[in-house]
Formats: structure tokens, C-alpha cells, sequence
């Protein structure tokens, strides 16, 4: 059992890879507001994320930097080998679904009235 | 928003370490089954969790290494500087309750019927 | 393990209600879109919520009826016994945290400028 | 953004029904222990449980009245009308995916042995 859901904002350009056959992958980093009030240290906590096809897609085109939206989906655990040949542990939220709390095309609408 | 439930099982011993006034925190991996078959490559993901005060006391009383327990809380970043003087930094679940799947004092008492 | 989170909208004008020794209460309901388009059929899930104390308080502080808010919580269920003395079964949604993703205040500052 | 993740018990035979072409559904009640120690008062919340197709046939497959299952989904909300003709309002679990903590398989084996 492995359920995660997060409210936050995109810290990156959304950007999608082409990974072999027509796949497709997106990487970005969510910043969730901390609970309470903190008084010293960061406000938020950086998630990264990983999204695939479909998923990925509906994100590239409803979602800028810094936009506001809800993510569920499972934690995952991953290593890989660096260049300089160390292994990176990686901890990393895969989204299932996304939930636009704020809209790139409403915005751009809104700005053309 | 930010809320995490993970069923797995605690991969290595439970130990509580004291910090400062009072305060015991508890580290931890939990062991939590991928979804579907794979075929290849790790059948589960390795999520860092870390548990504060009696929740880490509780975990201490109940828990041994391999025991299956479901957690709920937050996920959390954080960085600091290891001893090479590198930044790492670190994705982990704070654990906010313990489910106890399976039980260590039950156990004991089995056995010694 | 008990785990539920929502984003949605209030859907009744927010109302708290004293319930014996300085205890207060807040009744309302969520509407929480459905996943997926619907040909016919409700868009949205109506989700009663009880939040109790200072988690009642703060959103009759920051809400209002429309308001879109994030809830994250637990699922309860109770009986009563209604005035034509039939049994009814609730399954409502306890909410442990509210998230603000509008703000009263704010708006109120927008509208007076 | 609807998420909810229970452990708790299956407190009904497991039962698929067919509705229409080639679907069917399950419905039960899970049975979830609540927080804390409770003086008087039921000691579990009863949530209503759906699940639809392959879920509920390996549902159906693994599991049995009692056994203990965590459960991941949302909460949905819908209402029919009774034989008294009165509108009767349901909020339910729909399952999207079933971790068996317990196996039917397993137990015959072993009772077998």
C-alpha cells in the first residue's frame, strides 16, 4: 500500500523527454507549504516528481512554473550511477493524477479581455 | 496538503536516538511492495521514514526489523553537509501514526506457550 | 490506517455550534469534482465533513460557502436517531487539517481597493 | 483530488454480482479500528466499500469474511430510492486497488499440510 497526495507549486519550466518508443516523461520539483508556522528554515518542503505519457502531456499543457496544483499518486525509490560513478539514491513521488488548481489558458483569457 | 500512507515492513533494527532535551527521534526504512509484477529489477521501494517522540517510543515497543506496519504522516526534504563536505539531500516520511500489522509482544507470547 | 484527502468546494454557508463545555462543531458538505468527463450523472461527490475546536474555528475564520478549500483527515461512520425514530447511518469525512487555496481576507482586500 | 487509503476488515462474505454486460461488483463494509483507546462506543468505523471487474474478482479470489485488506480509492457520494420510496443518500469507498495483508490461498496451504 502506497498512496501520496500533495497541494503545491511547480518550481520548474515544465519540460517533456521522448524516452525510446514514444515515451514520454516528465521531471519537475513540487514545494509544499509546511504545516504551522515556522520560525527559522524553509517554508516548504521539495518533492520531487515524475509524471509519464498521458499524464505528463495534460501537464505540459495545463501547467506553468510556479502554478499551483494537486498531485496523487505512490513514492517510489530509485539509484543511478553519476558521472563522477557514484550511486544517487533517489526518493521521488510518480503522479497518477493531477488536479489544476490554477490554468494557463483561463490566465492567458483573462489577460486577453 | 501533504499526506502519505505506506503498508511495509521496517528493514532494519529499531533504534531510538536521544537529541537534545528530551527528545528521541527514531530512523528507519520501510520496505513497501511495488505494484504489479516486475520483471526485473527491485520488487520494492525503500522509502527513509523518521518518527519523533512517543510515536518513536511506540515503534521502539511494538516494532522489530521485518515487522509489517502501516504509517501515515508527510513527506519532508531536507539537506545537510556530510563529512566529505558534500550537500545531500534527503527525502523521507514523517511519520505521524503507526499501524501495527504485527506484533512483537503477541509474538512472544506465542512463542512461549 | 485511516486516511482521506480532498480538495473541493463548501458547499453551505460556514456555521459553528456550541456542543456542551466549550466544545464547537462544524457541519458542512465538499463538493469534490469527479475524475473523468460524465455524460450525465452528478459532476461532483457531496462528501459530508465534521471538524471540531480550532480546525472548526479557522475555517469559519477563512471560509465562506464556494470556497475552495483542501481537507485532509479520516472517515468515520455513526448512527443517530432521527425524529420519526429511525435509525440513520452517516459516513462522514473528520477533518484533521484544512488547507486555504482562497482566502476571505484576501478577497475582501481585493474588493476594496 | 479525492484520495482515501483504509486498513481494516471485510466484515461480509465476499459476493460478485452481475450487473449488465459482463461487469460486476462487489460490495462490502470494511471495518477499521479508530485511533485511540475508545471508553464506551464502537471500537471501528464501518465504511461501505465498492469495487468493479478485476478488483473485485481477485477479491473475491483472495479473500474471505474477517480477513484483514488495505484498501486505496476515493469516496464517492450517490442516492437511489428505496421500496418505501424514499430517497436513501450512500457515501461509499470505491476501490482502485486491494493489498491483502492476510491469504486465503496461504491458510488452506497451511492447514493443509
Amino acid at each position: 500500500m502506497n498512496q501520496i497526495g500533495l497541494v503545491g507549486r511547480l518550481v520548474r519550466e515544465i519540460e517533456l523527454k521522448e524516452v525510446g518508443e514514444d515515451k514520454v516523461v516528465l521531471n519537475n520539483t513540487l514545494a509544499v507549504a509546511k504545516r504551522g508556522k515556522k520560525e527559522n528554515g524553509s517554508q516548504a518542503d521539495f518533492i520531487p516528481i515524475v509524471a509519464w505519457g498521458q499524464v505528463a502531456k495534460l501537464m505540459q499543457l495545463y501547467c506553468e512554473k510556479g502554478h499551483m496544483v494537486g498531485l496523487t499518486g505512490r513514492i517510489q525509490s530509485r539509484s543511478y550511477v553519476n558521472k563522477e560513478e557514484e550511486t544517487v539514491f533517489i526518493v521521488e513521488m510518480v503522479v497518477d493524477e493531477v488536479h489544476f488548481l490554477q490554468n494557463k489558458k483561463i490566465e492567458a483569457a483573462a489577460v486577453s479581455k
